[in-house]
């Protein structure tokens, strides 16, 4: 018996018509044999909705209530989508986040499942039902329901999956896979059929919003091999798998990129121990979130300058911290630029070849384009660069890399 | 300590800001130290909308998917006035049926409640807070969220405060009372202060839709007292108690009167043993609700003819069934009439006085108005007249047992 678990999203339950043409996508599998959980999300347009209600209610709500108040959404979708798969033959059931049970820690509005009890669900296969489940929700340890956040969904798959020991979780999105890079912007992009966990993780990260970040994290920590595919189209996706089931590796899997990110230079800083800590405490206090970080000495080795980038939306904040600190830092001044890139190249493959960031910086010089900090990772580089370069830098490290469709 | 239990309506709680409203009202029992659990129904339209995805998904559909469908109704409105309580300052938690939990069978759709655990909102009391219940469900044996059939909030909040052993259950409707008679057709109609459950019970069923038969009937059994009261108004309503509790009865509590009934006459019966039962047990097969029955033998005792009355939506079904039947039952012919009114005097002091029945028949008569079918119980005398002598009848009669309001 072969454990499928299956996740469609808000648009692809957008309506009871969508709902009855993933019942039919459902029976596809149903009908070979397979035992299928589905998770569903709330139909698009009701969790605003919902949400609209509580901040009219109150500005400032109990997340508890929340919680009670926006589960409600996905417990619509499960109990439509159980009675589509019926009126097509197949024999279904809904299962809401405290009837599995999923359970979650009490940080409602964004709580973490500890712990899923696949029993009941196991029991349902074993009847020859559908197990269709509320996702995005789960039980507090205090017998309310709780809520794991937006895109929780997501998360409620991967873990399901992990729990029953699926054989795969499929996500079904708005794409019908991930590819090397961004194909509006490189044509000659090509689909994936399969990435590792850790390029997944990077390239979520880094802004190739295909899956959540934390669902990939639980899928790798678990190693539930993970298919991202179209909702809208009968086509194999992209399986993220762990890295022994790929044969042989590309050296680099796919260039990311992420517009959004500002850069921040701090000039002058006396170089004394102790000072960098300094300047990034008042910034970690006010919750800006720092990426790249890199210091640079003057001649003379008594002063230093500091780059960092943080998201664009955090820069004038974070200049006000460091401006109401300005006398206990003791620098110079501060330059900035919203006006930013950071491009990178992911690939597990990179752990066994050398010179593959000097690729990366040779491309970019050929096409006389300035790197103005760079940072790496184990099976990552990246660079920022002036956004203006952000498409050619993409296209030209696509091809050099050996990522361009054959056409 | 004293529990106050208190059941709030679609209409009540249509909006974010009439759920506001409710909340204020809720606030000024609970600054008179009194421990108050509220029951909700869904916001108005949200629970036909619900139902409307369901047909959408299949006009046939599972019940128990159908129940945790529409339930989400209930548990949307409990979060909502729980968060509006909070922002008046008042402490306050929501609960659902399987969090009280409120135990039922496992008739989904139409569940009936057999057990509620008190212990979980005496808890909630103990701690200073208002229990918001979604009303209208509970949790079957299976542990599946099951609700009680349309109007079956207010059977949760009677059943509730029976539980909890409240002093009161106040049902806030869109009336401001239980009325001697219905207003629209006698204007000296009197909003009683105080009604005993037998007359309610007898009103409510002929036609008084103030509350459902079921929550009487349920308030009667646990001797809970029940107050009718308006949402919009800040004004008491109508006790419903124990005859105890009412010092002196009026021997005629009230007149009602239902139409959409209709009278079926079946004429030349043979008057042999085991007849009636033959009459009447294909309506029974049928669902066919009949309510007044009479007989009268003919002359030479070998015919009868059999009159029942039936509600008028039922008349063309019964009539088939009878004509279906007609060789077996031998009848000479039917006759029929669904331009009929059932007027009826209900009052508990008619036990213990006679000539309450001759006083009606009295005022019938000197308004010329013919009875055609008679039928009583212990508190309650009801007949049969001409549909257009409706208005006639109840005024006279209004007036007659001294129920008129003193100008």
């Amino acid at each position: 018996m072969t454990i499928i678990v299956k996740k469609f999203g808000g648009t692809s339950v957008g309506d009871v018509d969508r709902i009855k043409n993933v019942a039919k996508r459902v029976k596809i599998a149903v009908d070979k044999g397979h035992s299928v959980a589905v998770v569903v999300s709330a139909m698009s347009g009701v969790t605003n909705q919902l949400v609209g209600y509580c901040r009219e209610a109150a500005m400032l709500h109990d997340a508890r209530e929340y919680d009670a108040i926006v589960a409600a959404g996905e417990q619509i979708t499960s109990g439509l989508l159980s009675i589509a798969l019926q009126e097509l033959g197949v024999s279904a059931r809904s299962f809401l986040g405290w009837q599995v049970p999923i359970r979650t820690n009490n940080v409602h509005g964004a709580a973490r499942i500890e712990e899923i009890d696949p029993d009941a669900i196991l029991e349902c296969f074993a009847e020859g039902r559908v197990a269709v489940v509320a996702g995005f929700q789960g039980i507090g340890p205090d017998g309310r329901i709780t809520t794991l956040g937006r895109g929780g969904s997501d998360t409620s798959a991967v873990a399901l999956a992990a729990a029953l020991k699926a054989e795969r979780c499929d996500i079904y999105t708005d794409v019908d896979g991930v590819y090397t890079t961004d194909p509006r912007i490189v044509p000659k992009a090509r689909k994936m059929n399969m990435v590792t966990y850790e390029e997944m993780l990077e390239m979520a990260s880094l802004g190739a919003k295909v899956l959540q970040t934390r669902s990939v994290a639980l899928a790798m920590r678990h190693k539930v091999r993970t298919q991202v595919l179209s909702s809208f189209e009968d086509l194999p996706g992209t399986l993220v798998v762990d890295e022994d089931e790929i044969v042989e590796n590309q050296v680099v899997s796919g260039i990311a990129f992420s517009k959004g990110e500002a850069k921040v230079t701090m000039v002058g800083v006396p170089d004394v121990p102790g000072r960098m800590a300094a300047v990034f405490r008042p910034l970690a206090k006010e919750s800006i979130n720092v990426d790249m970080i890199v210091q640079t000495s003057s001649d003379d080795g008594t002063t230093t300058d500091v780059t960092f980038t943080v998201g664009s939306d955090d820069m004038n904040r974070a200049i006000s911290v460091l401006r109401a600190s300005k006398e206990t830092l003791e620098y110079d001044h501060l330059a900035y630029d919203d006006n930013v890139v950071k491009v990178s190249i992911v690939g597990v493959g990179m752990r066994s070849h050398t010179g593959v960031a000097q690729t990366m910086f040779d491309t970019l010089a050929e096409k006389g384009i300035n790197i103005q900090v760079i940072s790496t990772s184990e099976i990552k580089v990246s660079v920022l660069i002036d956004a203006e370069y952000t498409e050619l830098a993409v296209r030209a490290l696509h091809t050099a890399y050996g990522l361009d469709a054959e056409d």
